[in-house]
């Protein structure tokens, strides 16, 4: 076999066979497959596309590229929750602990922030002395005794991703849903779980800019979740506003502990509320209005909230913080950012509110920088809110007083205002399973 | 500026600026811009195209990446020649000394045999003591004293496309319009000629297998030379049948001999005669009807003749072998093709026929490798002709009864017989320039 002809059967319109995606993704990894013929490939794939077939076979053989995590030393079905990224998506911090709270347990392995969008591992060592860097059997014997964790990845997961999106990064070829779905799900298979909850995010402050996009791309994983026998669901949830009011590492922490002791804003309650029912119904706890109920349990009690402390301790972390916000380490400096004229808030660009956050220390600009717990942004008002001149529209946290000032220039280019009321989206728009997209709008 | 958004905007299909393209180039010979998003640029140019004026741009910055020939000790206007390929083309060897013989200088560079086609410079190697590596100055003095002097490339000419076409020989980016029509106008604007004669040739022999396919790539050419200004034109003729009766080296020159004496087969006689009268008329020795004539005396009075002999020796070559054949190194063993069935030659695959001729030894397997010189194959019949059982169909020559057996082999596949009579294709299909196609039949 012969990459050429890989690339060349691709490029006019074949389908691949699964013996010439397995040549290509074992010879890529091995160092035999030059990144100039990957690249032609993934260029063409961008152009003609995968069937459901062919792209659940590349996620099939890059998530056996390298280490795979087997999780059967936990009992039960294990879920795993995956979200595309967005600003102020602190769901997982919430979610985690409901559905462990509830008897499900959640072996979660979760990434860094970059660019505009933050990561749970940031957020989570926001809380003092906890730690993500645990070797396996003890990452198990949490899970086991408190019911859930989360850490950052382990071994040589999946480098058949790491060295495509790495390549797909510089030649233009992110943006095919085959490459996104494949690149999403062998990370999600080869982590271990026996089912999958993704929670796809469209709008401004999101990858996917339309339902009609997110839809696509959800339908693409469910497709690979069904082609390599791991049941998947996604919910398509809105990112045309940040999630919640709080955007930053530690604020974030506080904002997830907000939504478990049930005196958090509606929109972020109620998604974390709907991604822990879908969880909880992905590891068979019955029908989704059970589920629902179930869930929203375990916040009412004060169960998910007190699951969410022991999992800090149990990961070495201070869970005092997590009671008391003041204990939490405070920012140098702070800035209220008011209101110039009255009016709606007609639209709030979510990526860049995104970029103020991450240009006010919250963020990281390389990927082995480090990131500013205390940095970020408390919305005080947002889209569809009616301000007066000189309302508080947003604090801002950071470490100086020259970042302030560049993450309040960015957050107002951020903001538009007008007479007009906008209409304000919903918090999920589809819920796609194996049987389709079922719009909930 | 950066190579990502050079690719993002081909591969959305947007028009590459002419300092996108510059930057492009130039970044890529320099080796700043990596082979895996030249090649990503490819694919996404093989999908998305070019226009006039960004091919033109592509052809000329790549035709200034090296060193350029100046043919201004020349005088005159300089015309250049160049055929996309095929078997049996050896219309170089008579079509030179003719326009030389008529007055018109030509100072021609040419390449070598690979795969099924031969090279120009491999045909007069076969010449005892002829010469193809002459320095410039001693080229210029041959066509100054001569009139026409063929030799290989001298110098560091367009290393962009060196570089770019082995790139996309291993990435499936080869059949690109414009990227085949840049590669060939950039060699002969690099090589300094003030007009450019094209011999798109189509058929079974040929890169492009139809008329209609030859004449976007002849369209293609002629635009660039547009952009560029250097007058081109381009003729489409047939490659569907090999061209004459001889094909491999020292076969090919005995053929041009027979040409310029007015004693070869109508096809490649006409072939030349044509050839010859355009790029007499792109040297503006006026109308076309009256270049022909001009052309047609050039054979008849033996002057077109003598002039190959006085290159030939101009070039150190021993020219007593273009006046007495037997003198030609002969080929160690010969074999005789007989028809086994009674019928019309229906077909031969030239591109086939080509591989036979390769496998008895006047064709190159790699680069570097050398050629039998007296090797190849002597037609006796082609298509359309018909034959009885035992007529002699060809004569083979080679070093060895092993290679005469391959050659044989893969000739007779080549060759379809039939009780039916085919269509006999037209010599010529088109011919375009500035203003267009001109269909020929």
């Amino acid at each position: 076999m012969r990459m050429f002809d890989v690339i060349k059967h691709k490029r006019d319109g074949l389908e691949l066979t699964d013996e010439e995606i397995e040549f290509f993704v074992k010879g890529y990894v091995a160092g035999d497959i030059p990144d100039y013929q990957a690249s032609a490939l993934a260029m063409a794939i961008f152009y003609k596309g995968m069937n459901a077939r062919e792209t659940g076979t590349l996620t099939w053989q890059m998530a056996i590229s390298g280490d795979t995590c087997d999780l059967s030393p936990i009992p039960g079905i294990k879920v795993d929750k995956h979200s595309t990224g967005g600003v102020g998506d602190k769901t997982s911090l919430a979610v985690v602990p409901i559905v462990a709270a509830a008897g499900c347990p959640v072996a979660k392995m979760s990434g860094r922030g970059l660019g505009h969008t933050g990561g749970t591992l940031d957020k989570l060592e926001s809380i003092p002395g906890f730690s993500v860097g645990i070797e396996q059997e003890r990452f198990f014997e949490i899970v086991n005794s408190v019911g859930c964790a989360i850490i950052g990845q382990t071994g040589n997961l999946v480098p058949a991703d790491k060295k495509l999106y790495a390549l797909r990064d510089v030649t233009a070829t992110i943006d095919s849903i085959p490459l996104i779905a494949s690149s999403i799900m062998s990370k999600k298979i080869a982590a271990g779980a026996d089912a999958i909850l993704l929670d796809v995010k469209c709008g401004s402050g999101a990858f996917m800019k339309t339902d009609l996009q997110a839809a696509e791309l959800a339908k693409a994983m469910v497709a690979i979740g069904e082609e390599v026998g791991r049941t998947t669901v996604a919910l398509i949830s809105d990112m045309d506003r940040p999630l919640g009011l709080k955007i930053g590492n530690s604020l974030e922490v506080m904002e997830a502990c907000e939504v478990l002791k049930g005196m958090a804003p509606e929109d972020i309650s109620a998604t974390c509320l709907e991604l822990a029912a879908n969880m909880l119904f992905l590891a068979g706890r019955g029908e989704l209005a059970l589920c629902r109920k179930i869930a929203k349990e375990q916040v009412d009690s004060g169960a998910a909230f007190e699951k969410l402390c022991e999992m800090a301790e149990a990961q070495g972390g201070d869970s005092s913080v997590l009671r008391d916000f003041s204990r939490f380490p405070q920012a140098a400096c702070t800035r209220e950012v008011r209101a110039t004229q009255s009016g709606y808030l007609f639209s709030m660009n979510t990526e860049q509110v995104g970029t103020s956050s991450a240009a006010l220390g919250a963020g990281r600009e390389t990927i082995d920088a480090g990131v500013d717990f205390s940095a970020g942004i408390a919305l005080a008002k947002k889209t569809g809110d009616y301000v007066e001149e000189g309302d508080l529209l947003a604090t801002l946290y950071s470490s100086s007083e020259a970042r302030l000032d560049e993450g309040e220039r960015i957050l107002r280019e951020a903001i538009t205002t007008s007479e007009r009321a906008p209409v304000i989206p919903p918090h999920f728009y589809a819920r796609v399973d194996a049987n389709g997209v079922h719009w909930l709008h």
